[in-house]
């Protein structure tokens, strides 16, 4: 099979003016990829006669394949059937067996049919056409110079429905589709974007097949691994052999694959050694242990948290000395060891952990925004503190103290159990 | 001003692989309708020179405004700037404000600036550029015959922000844009969608300028009213006096309008009247705690919470009667009751809140999944508790629970305190 080259037509005035979110071309090109078919844009169109010919006209000229969602429907502003008649010079007819549905429907209800409904059952002279289930108007195929079109409905339930049952089998059968995409995206905590990319930039030159794509974003950073190959197998060999080659480089931060979550894999390391967690959160307040008490099973490792966002909650209840508070301030190291020593002690935990800093908008203590104390204390070990200082608003400052949380916890229990 | 015709260029990888949904489109759209800007197309194209390339050319023909957004980043297929310098015939150059920014973002974590970050900084001889407070690649706009280029980053956070910041006022003067659309939320607590709907039924029937379109989601309610006129004086008018009307029916339930939260509003009554408040959560997990904390200002309004995921947690450090635990158990009106009054006591606050109940997924000393009660205890008054019974999920459950939370806070405190 030659490399296929597609693109997806979204219609609908609504997507934009931004009243919905293009989901749809989102979910097609997911299942483009799986089938190996390349997707190489999104085009979006309104409900307008010349600006949707101009496009059918450009994916004409440009794709193998185009998929084209939307209107379809039965109002005077559902126009892709006409627009594609004249622009792939195939006249309307109707589909009887279509007819008969959209009838029959009427009749059930006992209404009338309105003549605008008839327009559901038009479909292109020899095209192809694919029963909708959850709906009226089918899916249709047809073929033009050389490019294939495929027409949805726009209702994401009545498109995925004729793709999954009818166009999927399709399109493998029609195109003779055997190559198939497969990918792993590989998860890094640590380490930035481009460090990363500098220490592995020869085996991303160098690469092909897989190719590896970088994506950065909130903390961590990600490598896409993707291959196109026959067969499930020699997909899994080819990934595993750069796989490897990059977590020679840059494994120390990596932690986990595809949906793996450094807060999943924080709750596995200490689900499997029975270990419990409690924390001490001021900058945080409370957004730490949430993060835990949102996974499922968290009542066996996750005792509580004492969120301390005043000083005089510190020094009470936590029992931070005077003396650590009036010399140090409350964003400081010392108090950091401190909330995670006595938490771990108060909640009777293995591990504390404490985060205090300072959010923003103005210094504390002297202290400048963005500042963030994290105290560890794993079993009978001295607590250990790390500080980070980050940018930007004040829940991006929350957010990535959280993060960074999750980043030491990973990196000193990995250590401290050897896990892999 | 003449019609403006925009359209929104995306450029990325990941949104043809389906990795990721074009939010940043449908939220640009959105923006652009409000300032009276036609959206005539979404285009969608990968990190390729050719495409991309060609995709420029077309927007340059077509459009009166492109909005550019990916594809700035610092790694090797951030192609957006050295295609636009192509195709608008506008060498780049290095901002010395944005290279000095991205220098010393290195600086102060003593990391080494690789090369490739220096890309950040480049932008278009003669362009305007905006700053990004939430990362390090700026928001530009240039012209080239007759077309308005604006480029900003890929990251939503850092879109938005610039947009927001400094693009909207600018497109405002740049364009002499008068607003045309102008609209007004209304939003609703404690009633759901179709009772709301039903009481002002006859309302939406006949009200066409502005219109009412009615949204649920999340434990609330909300009304749009939208007016389209030539000012902001008139708009406001139009808006006000059906307002006005609706809120003769249903004003019970409404809270606040547009950007307002039920948070932001009790944390309003709190600050307004010097309360200090403090939570006891338990299925809640610190979600409630850390929602109010992530309002600037938290620090003299809350003084902390105890997460009480586990009995003993409850038992120990927040003294619920071993009593209540045994015959009622911690999913029970006693245990919410006396979680808020101890925590109120614990705290030293003028109001203790407490969050227990079951997220599921199996019951737990026989209480359903989705069974929660919220208690409250308010000054000397008698600490009163609400239950509610929720569907979904796990997450869906916390969520809800933390939003009733804020219902219940908002309803008494409104009542208390005779605020409005």
């Amino acid at each position: 099979m030659k490399d296929m080259n597609a693109e997806i037509l979204s219609v609908g005035s609504e997507l934009l003016l931004g009243q919905i979110v293009n989901s749809n071309a989102q979910w097609l090109s997911k299942r483009l990829a799986d089938l190996g078919i390349n997707v190489f844009y999104h085009h979006t169109i309104g409900d307008n006669f010349n600006r949707l010919e101009q496009a059918m006209r450009l994916a004409k000229e440009r794709s193998d394949l185009v998929i084209v969602t939307g209107g379809l429907g039965p109002t005077d502003d559902d126009l892709t059937r006409e627009v594609a008649s004249q622009v792939i010079n195939q006249p309307i007819e109707v589909d009887a067996q279509v007819l008969a549905k959209v009838e029959s429907y009427f009749q059930k209800r006992n209404q009338t049919m309105t003549e605008n409904n008839r327009k559901q059952a038009h479909v292109f002279q020899g095209s192809t056409v694919f029963p909708n289930d959850e709906g009226m108007s089918p899916g249709i195929f047809t073929e033009h110079e050389n490019t294939g079109w495929v027409f949805l409905p726009g209702v994401p339930r009545e498109m995925k429905s004729i793709f999954n049952q009818s166009i999927d089998p399709f399109l493998k059968q029609k195109y003779s589709l055997n190559q198939k995409i497969y990918s792993r995206v590989l998860k890094f905590i640590g380490i930035g974007e481009s460090l990363l990319e500098d220490r592995i930039a020869d085996i991303m030159k160098k690469q092909t097949n897989p190719t590896i794509a970088p994506l950065a974003g909130d903390g961590e950073v990600t490598l896409r691994l993707t291959a196109k190959t026959k067969t499930e197998e020699s997909a899994n060999a080819m990934i595993a052999k750069v796989e490897k080659e990059v977590l020679q480089r840059v494994g120390d931060y990596y932690y986990g694959a595809d949906h793996e979550t450094v807060e999943n894999r924080v709750f596995q390391i200490l689900k499997d050694n029975s270990l419990t967690l409690s924390s001490a959160e001021s900058i945080t307040g409370g957004r730490f242990i949430d993060r835990m008490i949102s996974l499922p099973g968290a009542s066996t490792i996750i005792l509580g948290s004492i969120v301390c966002y005043q000083r005089e909650i510190k020094e009470n209840i936590l029992k931070v000395s005077k003396d650590v508070l009036d010399q140090h301030g409350t964003v400081s190291a010392p108090c950091a060891s401190e909330l995670a020593n006595n938490i771990q002690t108060m909640m009777n935990s293995d591990i504390g952990i404490s985060f205090t800093g300072n959010a923003g908008p103005n210094p504390i203590e002297g202290k400048e925004v963005g500042l963030v104390y994290i105290g560890l204390k794993i079993g009978s070990q001295e607590p250990l503190v790390e500080s980070i200082q980050v940018n930007g608003t004040r829940e991006n400052i929350r957010n990535r103290a959280v993060k960074k949380g999750f980043e030491l916890l990973y990196h000193y229990l990995k250590q401290y159990h050897s896990i892999e």
